[in-house]
């Protein structure tokens, strides 16, 4: 049985690419958000037409967005959420709390200075990780019963 | 019928006295997370025993708060998350996530400039204020019909 | 057991004020949307603040007048929903089929020259009335057993 | 991973055709209520036995098409309602109400000139469309992140 | 807490009774169907109008019952369902496969020689009695951890 | 889409085999309770050990069916329950209850002199067939748009 | 509003008392399973009729018990499960197990020799106490936000 | 249809791969945890690093474990949880209540001398067998409605 994993969260580094190299021969597929920032940012508008005010302006990409994110979150088996050091990164937390509703299994990833602050989300999480590489060593482990190592 | 409302989000201002005073007379009543900042981040320790990893020490007090949070956002018919000026606050977008997946009506309250970095959060919400006063006069108008002024 | 009912549709005349009438003496709780026109219009911008264009004036009033209406079906044990003569009352049938979905009793209630423009919201209803007595008359029989006469 | 789009509403013209060039090439099954209307009014009697009376010949065939919408909606990632310009359309109503108790994502499409009257179904929708190539771009853009243009 | 038991099935004999009085002291509430075998076969025609063909006049009436049986199995926290002697008691069945469904304990009263017959909605319930007497005392160890004699 | 259609009830006449080849051609997989009625009744104790009193014999065996038929009723988009002419078929009822409290579509097949009887169990259905001509046709309609004849 | 906290587990020992004495004076509804050991056992054969085999013996009292353990988890704010020092115990860790998928709060209570083999249940929980003492400590810092001492 | 089946409980004899032969040639999938013992118990640290405190070693390999095994409980059609000889197995007995919250159908394997400790969770299954092949015998006649013999 194939497994689906949704990896929300940051977009300006290569973590999801890690991760799913680390996880090389899995049977999992990987979704994720656009990754690409400015059109996350403005597809309301390219698509349904210019907004004055900036805030229906990100309301209406925001909504078109939802549709893909809300899905990945549905349709996966585990749901990866990584915070990374830029931005507030509120729409990651967001995804976490929603995942958590929805029973799913979580696995946070993020450095340790940040652990105090995310202590309401780790503790909802299956696993907390530090690197993509340990993602994938759970991912591992979770479908075939192998170890690092 | 009384509706139920929690007030989840920053407890360093006293914003939550406010839509209560402003909501006086409605049948409301206010639940709220644990306010006092300290006992919230000992409460595991200080109840189970000490931990010196500071990780766990957290993870304790993090999942006994989350007996009352998550029965506060189960029981309430709104949802209200404050976003305030300190802190990463990424719990309050955490409990928006998870207030959203349950389909429950959501109000979020924070200043403009922190509109672009939750748009995904408002796009979630009923309703977006930037006032406590605003929240209540939601609340007055939801129950009553009445309007401000 | 008291039952509550949520007498959802049109709001231009007084069938509201004749269920309940004819309901007297029962153990019932009756709710309904704001029956105001023009605060149900106009809410949003009253509270939140003005919109020079009308969607999102619209937009923002619709959204806080559904934190009333989706509570109302959701606590309701019995849905009534009023097709008038006047305006396109898509509202009203997005209600039933919210009800419906949530698995409602519905009670529809309309002229029967509406009969065919709305055949897939009657085949969704335990009853068609075309008088508010008979709504009455269900809600009776429903909650003692009495038949009219 | 493909997805399934319900295309509700409206059954007069050939939007449902528009909307599916433009989405050539996606990873798209596109479902739709039954749209020869002749067919979908007398498939109960058809099938069941003719009626003398009207409402009993309309709600053996609603229950019958009940059959089809309802899992048309059910299996749906997206719930696309177009609301035309003949007739009530109350179903279409309907369906967007069933969908949004569902918490299926939706987009309306509509004129301008009926944003006033469907203000309650737009604020349930993740998008509100003018044209049927709307539809397919946010198709686009959720399923691939590409822009038009 | 108030426990409410909702006694389904057989309206000829005086079963419901026997129960109540078997069970009197406890903190229950029951609940009934109409009893009235002729107003429960009429009530559809009687509040909305007439039907020379028996199939809808059954139809109109078994929607209105719907309202108070459904509720009253949702609501219930124990099903029971009397199997009698006279009539295909189809929707005694019916309701024991309803509240199966809903995960509600059930508790099935039939004599033996009904048994074979009955067997898979025994095999659905928490308890198969043979007389009301049994079915209050069940309720009375349930409650109160009291047992008979 | 295919579709999967569950025919519960009567396991005494040919009646499945009647839909299925009227339905050829159309996408549908059949599925069905154990038709073999000695097979049925003694399942439990053939594989699980003899029980000297028949009320349990019974019950290891319908326990064991109950895996089959809950299985088939959950993954079904349309359950299809034949009445026949022997027997008392409250396990028939029962499925059809269990279906209707999962919203499964329903459809009913019997012929008419059972009509009163089964009332409660028809209102609780899209459709009610006195032919298995009549079932396939319904399902030909629902899945292709196309009318007898 | 007042909490229910359902006990459940070891019933040899006064941990209930412990437990319900030092949560004095906090709005809370503790429930439990039927802790006389002896009517726990037998309830099923004193009110049914004795059985010559004792896997039915136990089976029917096994079910009667559950009309009350599983309304006691589906009641409960908050689950609490003991394990003690005797006996097999597999009853607590299905209770646990039962509680943990309808997303229940849940408080786990053993000595620490126990931390290994349970420590599946100890994962699922939102505290892991070794003292009655602890539990109540929770509870009145979940309800009122004081900590002890 | 093919169906998963979960063989959960007992990792220390062969009785999978007695029940996988046993079931030869059935559209059967078997799903189970992770048996390599060693590797199930120290997953955790292997992933994440070491813990000097062995509850919080057991506690970050439990919550990764439950990745694969709550998983496997919610994909399956048919849940089997096997009480061997040796160890406490309450994560087995909490499988089982998971389990029968979710309503899957639930089959039980133990020795006889375990039924009166197992009584609770053999009264929440479908089916209680003392050997693996009793087992395939189950699925095998659910799924094709052969018997043994």
């Amino acid at each position: 049985m194939a497994w689906t994993v949704y990896l929300s969260g940051e977009i300006h580094t290569d973590w999801r690419e890690e991760v799913a190299r680390a996880a090389e021969g899995l049977d999992v597929t990987f979704t994720a958000p656009v990754t690409d920032h400015a059109a996350s940012d403005d597809c309301g508008v390219a698509i349904l037409g210019a907004e004055p005010n900036k805030f229906w302006h990100d309301h209406k990409g925001a909504k078109i967005n939802a549709i893909r994110t809300r899905h990945a979150i549905e349709e996966a088996d585990v749901v990866v959420v990584r915070f990374g050091e830029k931005y507030r990164q509120w729409n990651a937390a967001f995804d976490a709390g929603y995942a958590a509703a929805l029973g799913k299994s979580l696995v946070i990833l993020h450095n340790s200075d940040h652990a105090h602050a995310l202590k309401e989300v780790d503790a909802a999480a299956n696993a907390v990780c530090e690197t993509p590489r340990q993602v994938a060593e759970i991912l591992r482990y979770v479908l075939t019963g192998r170890l690092p190592g």
